[in-house]
């Protein structure tokens, strides 16, 4: 999940020079009615591993907000009066009354992630714990304490490399590490799976997590300037206790920043030349042959879901899986519009439906994710409807895992031009001009609208579980070659493990 | 929790025939608008001990609503085909499309409550098997997918009873049991302890559970064709997928039935004489006093909450209980209106601040049940606000038992005419004269809202941690050694259980 925080995000001095000085003046702005509405207090976490620049953030807010009306709570290390009262204590006493702002190092968060990534709290304990936060936090967002969740991303290396200048450098201020004693793979894999149930159980409409790209600090100021801008301005929009208000997705970069497409880390000009593709895919096919007819899968089952844009190449792809396994025990469903019977029911209804017993295959041409694709980008639904289905559907997908089945996701990936280029050849080869239709020329023009969408929707929805994989789909060998793998390193995988 | 539906209700013959009628008419107008509106479905859960009557209730409103449009869900036995599928695969396939009803038995209820009951499910895992299901049931509210949630309650003496004469009666047709093997006393006492859990988690305000006495086969279908009506009202009051309803809170009498208060259930005749007063308050006394001043007490705490009618003696207990405590470590909060600091900040604020660290005691005279009582009569609050109150105290006090604090909670329970000549005898003593005030005399005419309020703070705030303890308080001896005496059995089973 939050994928697109993984890779690089930079803001040259110059953008941030242009545009601080209205960021400034729309956060006081907004702020001043805060104040004066008095209706309403922001509580803003801020997570993230040490040398991500918790400190810098707090300075810089600082420096943007009138601070007589903020305060900064911290509770990384314990004190001594908060320990004999429970746990919550401190975090209620620290509440900032209605129109103040507190931002908070070591929040409620923070105990239950260290227990469980040392272990010392189970699975079960440490989700019913984020669901006592959860409940926490709905209750504060009723009460007027609305909660701005800020997890600055920094990878494992560089977090590491600053830690040790930071403790090396000149000053050698004291470090705080929120993560101590982090040293084992088990630990690290903990972690990891921590943090998908945190998003999962605590990113709610009313207080969803933001992931911050930390490792360029203009970058991540710029961001969390323009993410709690936001908030306040969504929090001040309806002076009444209780309204509701819709900030944008969480994972939408702010419209102050560039944007991104996760689809720009592709490299497009990967290909195989026909000698390797014919024998790279062969090996592949046998590997899914024997592993989808050996004994150990009829306690399993397998679903992939095909997704990308028009003319990548879904049904080509589908074509050379299909050929490595058994016709009785695998089933392709092409998803168009739903049904009147389908359209009556919840919109899992009609992949539940075909979700398959032990033993079998369900592939999907185009998939659940319609409805955070062209459902989203086509206005079928409304925001609150696209936007709690990724959340639905990792539960949905969460549910096919551990009942055994492995779920494959793919987006195949092409060029606007190559794109161009099939849907011309379509025109002039009789026997594929069915495929083309109106519709497809017109969703050319939404290109960028999908590639938001996309880079949301692998954002939020590629899991632990059913993590996405991006296929460089501009040349088809490549593409089939690497689905093919993908499909058969997931079931050997499911397998051994079993 | 959900101490009224545990006294026996019954309807007789007469009044069941006389309100009948205009329930299936009302019943069967509000279902055709559901049918006509087509905008949304309604899935019953009906969950209960065998011989509850389940099958019976079924009957009835095959009877009662036009069956064309209704349909029995059963899952409480196995089925071959649903095997190899994932658990929810089932529930999925058989929702009802839109504009029916189905009526579910065996819901997705059933098997985490039999695993966890069984001891097959830890408690962490029950727990996070309950959230699964709380976002199950939001995500279908949201799609249109109502939720109405039945529990038949039957004590487990009589259950038995009727199990029995079932198996063994003229018509032995197999019975279906619900809780198979349920025979230990752990057993039962996780099955208390898990129906609490379900209650706090699951009981959401879209899909909150109404349990139902199920003694009496009239009142049971009466209050079922009630609730169902109420529920149906809601649902095609707003045609729009999504919209806003409030049916009445779950645990309030419908209006068609006798008005029930769980007050009446005292018996405000008992009393205790002088010398055996004086032996019993000295003895609970002591015991209060080595249990306080034990080391083990060190790790633990105190927090009793004191609520009544006026003049019901809260403040006399409270001075015998404080004559037991060493008054370095106790504190008593008399609660009134808020302050300014207090109101600026969620209404719990003012009582955390007030949580003792361990080894300390914290006396409450009234406390944060104001906000299902008085803040609740005088309309102080919206019904949102205080119906969402239960849910967070129970949390609440979940926090402080799970740190070890002893919480305890006592509603002094006198008559009308008590409370009259209470109030008499206050203004004629000089010294006494300031404990009234004209608000005491409004808030007489209020006497039935303050007892529906009472009654459905005990329903759902009396949970198995933080008990209620109705006190009769006509005596005042009576009230104050039975007061004293409960602390004390509760102060010695938690250290005991260190």
């Amino acid at each position: 999940m939050f994928d697109s925080a993984k890779v690089e995000h930079k803001l040259d001095k110059a953008a941030f020079k242009a545009l601080e000085p209205s960021l400034r003046e729309d956060l006081l702005n907004v702020q001043f009615q805060l104040i004066d509405q008095k209706k309403r207090s922001l509580v803003v976490l801020i997570h993230g591993p040490d040398g991500a620049g918790k400190g810098a953030v707090l300075n810089r807010l600082y420096g943007w907000l009138d601070v007589r009306k903020l305060q900064t709570l911290t509770y990384e290390r314990p004190c001594r009066e908060d320990d004999g009262h429970p746990p919550m204590w401190k975090y209620w006493r620290g509440l900032p009354p209605s129109g103040e702002i507190g931002m908070m190092l070591g929040s409620w968060y923070h105990k239950p992630l260290c227990d469980r990534v040392l272990g010392r709290l189970g699975r079960g304990a440490f989700v019913a714990a984020l669901e006592d936060v959860r409940r926490l936090e709905a209750m504060l967002h009723a009460e007027g304490v609305c909660v701005l969740k800020l997890w600055l991303y920094l990878d494992a290396a560089e977090a590491r490399r600053r830690l040790k200048a930071l403790s090396e450098g000149p000053y050698r201020r004291p470090v705080v590490r929120e993560w101590e004693e982090l040293d084992t793979a088990k630990e690290r894999e903990r972690l990891a799976r921590a943090a998908e149930d945190v998003a999962r159980i605590t990113s709610t409409d009313f207080a969803p997590w933001h992931v911050v790209p930390a490792s360029d600090a203009d970058y991540r100021d710029a961001m969390i300037g323009s993410v709690l801008l936001e908030k306040l301005r969504a929090m001040t929009a309806n002076g009444a206790n209780g309204g509701v208000h819709q900030p944008p997705s969480p994972t939408q970069v702010p419209k102050t920043l560039p944007a991104f497409s996760i689809l720009s880390t592709l490299d497009l000009t990967r290909k195989l030349e026909k000698p390797d593709y014919e024998a790279q895919l062969a090996h592949e096919q046998s590997r899914i042959t024997r592993a989808t007819t050996s004994p150990a899968f009829a306690g399993r089952g397998l679903v992939v879901a095909f997704e990308g844009s028009d003319a990548a190449g879904k049904s080509s792809t589908i074509m050379r899986l299909r050929e490595a396994l058994d016709p009785r025990h695998f089933r392709v469903y092409p998803i168009s519009a739903p049904s009147d019977e389908e359209r009556a029911r919840p919109y899992l209804w009609r992949f539940w439906r075909h979700v398959p017993p032990q033993g079998r295959i369900a592939i999907f041409d185009r998939s659940w994710y319609g409805r955070v694709l062209v459902e989203r980008v086509e206005d079928l639904v409304t925001p609150d409807q696209w936007g709690r289905a990724y959340g639905e559907i990792n539960d949905f997908e969460a549910q096919l895992d551990r009942s055994g089945i492995v779920v494959v996701k793919f987006w195949l990936a092409i060029s606007e031009d190559e794109q161009m280029r099939r849907f011309a050849a379509r025109e002039t080869i009789p026997y594929k001009r069915f495929k083309l239709t109106p519709e497809d020329w017109r969703n050319r023009e939404k290109w960028p609208l999908y590639e938001a969408a996309v880079t949301e929707m692998v954002d939020r929805t590629s899991t632990d579980l059913a993590p996405w994989t991006l296929v460089e789909a501009e040349d088809k060998r490549f593409a089939r070659v690497k689905v093919l793998r993908t499909i058969a390193d997931r079931l050997d995988a499911a397998l051994a493990a079993d």
